[in-house]
């Protein structure tokens, strides 16, 4: 049954983006997408896709932004966000955020930038792009325009992500307090951050599942491409006879019983390994099961969604439109609390 | 009588802006304005005031540009800008310059952002204000883009600049030739500098006229004001008794005579000068009495605006929408060679 939640709740906004990367994988879903389906049901959520971001790291070829923003908006209405219960739009589709970006830019120094931990990091881990843009160095104040749009005076403002965004939103709450301060106003509401559990999901070779490490579960893989990804996938190193006793708590595939499996199939696999009873590939066709049985609804959601396109660009526009709208309410307090003249309506 | 050129003149577009630093002076009036007034009749004209602009050194304390934006619009109005024939637009009601900055953002290298010639020189020259903010190494970024928005593929764009401006203008050709070649478009057009001749303008002090100089005539000062202004004016220095002959060609008042007079009274003041036949109280007389009738019409017009603040808000409104709808022309062509989804309308 369908909680329903009016869309000025007295518990406040959240406000979250994911790059378009491509198709989720399983890793996506309980990073950050399972949490949301929950909280559209608590807050009034914002969840946009954020194509200006994909832009800091693929300006160069950028060919697949436009599929993959697709892509994400398809996989969040799969996976059970609900336009109904929750605001879906892309960024770039709301040109308040590029706005308030440009007016953030006037009062944000260069070395708070400089040295947000992740810059000089990416700089260096990402190779085989130039990423010594002015773009690039702005993306965390871009962050932070994101989500000080969608603050109203009086009511709190989450922000759910992991540990590794912290940093970000800790930023956003610096350039919050100088906007304040400068302009004499409570205009930028400082956001909280929402540390939401998230278990670190392996993939299939046992290392975080990354779609850069191509170990990952799609959330759109048909059942026969699940159970094939599964079978090889990397298990107790120890474990080496089927008569070997394994250890569950070393292996990645019982990693991924724990967050897919109930907990009767947990306690047969448990039992099975640690006493050899069961083999592997037993235990992975019980783990894919449940991941089938778990993405088939969603499937099958995509599948009625793919299949009406102009329903999904509908729910993106309408998605746009009022993210605009409160958006502007921002801009406009920005505007007055700077003292830019207000343009016509 | 005025000429009237259709809008999608075929000698093509020209785009220009100033910042709202406040009331004009006779030295920003020979330096664009003067040159604008005639460039309306020859080209499609954009011209817009440049209140983002403004925050990138005034951020601090920007509680004058919204008066001062004001007092340029009717400057501008009162020189003889008419909206009938150019475009005229504030630079923040136009949502796509924050859009395009931002797009140009991601392709930009910070290096050339650092190598702006005005960049360092500016951050040594304006002491009293931290200008090591993001907003002001993007500020030329921020030029480029107003620039680039107003360009038409098969249509030239010229941008009327003085000396000082033609570095800023080669890096927006350098990021439009940078655009359209990592996207395979020839969406962004390069400008054309349309080096005008301004004289160089000596404020009463003799040194040029500028407002920290504390040196100017204003668009304005009533004649009372003009006069008492020109009275103290510095002159050929080595003439210091009212019989010395004096040598108008070091002499500033006479640099504004060739400006404001007619030919007759340059011959007039010359050899009154130069044979000691009239003093320099005279020959200032007769330049206010030639400023004084230059400025009287303007002032005549000012006055008519300013008794109608919502015809002027009125102009600035149809300007800003003519200009987003030219903006977002490019905007939309833009976003298709990035790839990036397209917004509902």
């Amino acid at each position: 049954m369908k909680e329903t939640v009016p869309n000025n709740s007295p518990t406040g906004r959240v406000l979250s983006g994911m790059r378009p990367t491509g198709k989720l994988h399983l890793g996506n879903y309980m990073g950050a997408l399972h949490n949301w389906i929950r909280l559209q049901h608590q807050y009034d959520c914002y969840f946009f896709i954020a194509d200006w971001h994909a832009l800091t790291t693929d300006y160069a070829d950028p060919s697949q932004v436009r599929q993959n923003t697709l892509d994400v908006a398809l996989d969040w209405l799969a996976a059970g966000l609900d336009p109904e219960n929750c605001t879906i739009f892309v960024q770039s589709h709301v040109k308040q955020h590029a706005e308030l970006h440009l007016a953030l830019s006037m009062i944000t120094p260069l070395g708070w930038l400089e040295r947000v931990p992740t810059y000089k990091e990416q700089q260096e881990n990402i190779t085989g792009k130039d990423l010594t843009t002015y773009g690039f160095l702005g993306y965390p104040l871009l962050q932070s325009a994101d989500i000080l749009l969608y603050g109203t005076p009086g009511q709190p403002l989450h922000v759910p992500v992991g540990q590794d965004q912290v940093a970000h939103v800790e930023l956003t709450r610096e350039v919050a307090r100088r906007f304040n301060s400068l302009y004499r106003t409570d205009v930028l509401r400082e956001p909280q951050v929402l540390l939401t559990p998230s278990p670190k999901l392996p993939g299939t070779d046992g290392r975080k599942m990354s779609k850069s490490y191509g170990n990952t579960i799609l959330l759109t893989d048909p059942e026969p491409v699940i159970r094939q990804k599964l079978k090889p996938m990397v298990t107790d190193p120890a474990r080496i006879r089927r008569s070997d006793p394994g250890n569950p708590e070393v292996c990645p595939v019982f990693d991924l019983h724990k967050v897919f499996s109930s907990g009767e199939t947990q306690q047969k696999a448990r039992e099975g390994c640690t006493t050899a009873g069961i083999g592997c590939i037993e235990c992975k066709g019980w783990l894919a099961d449940a991941v089938v049985a778990d993405l088939a609804p969603m499937q099958e959601r995509r599948a009625r969604y793919e299949a009406e396109p102009a329903l999904v660009q509908d729910i993106l526009n309408t998605g746009a439109k009022r993210a605009a709208l409160r958006a502007e309410e921002t801009m406009h307090q920005v505007r007055a609390a700077i003292g830019l003249s207000e343009p016509a309506q």
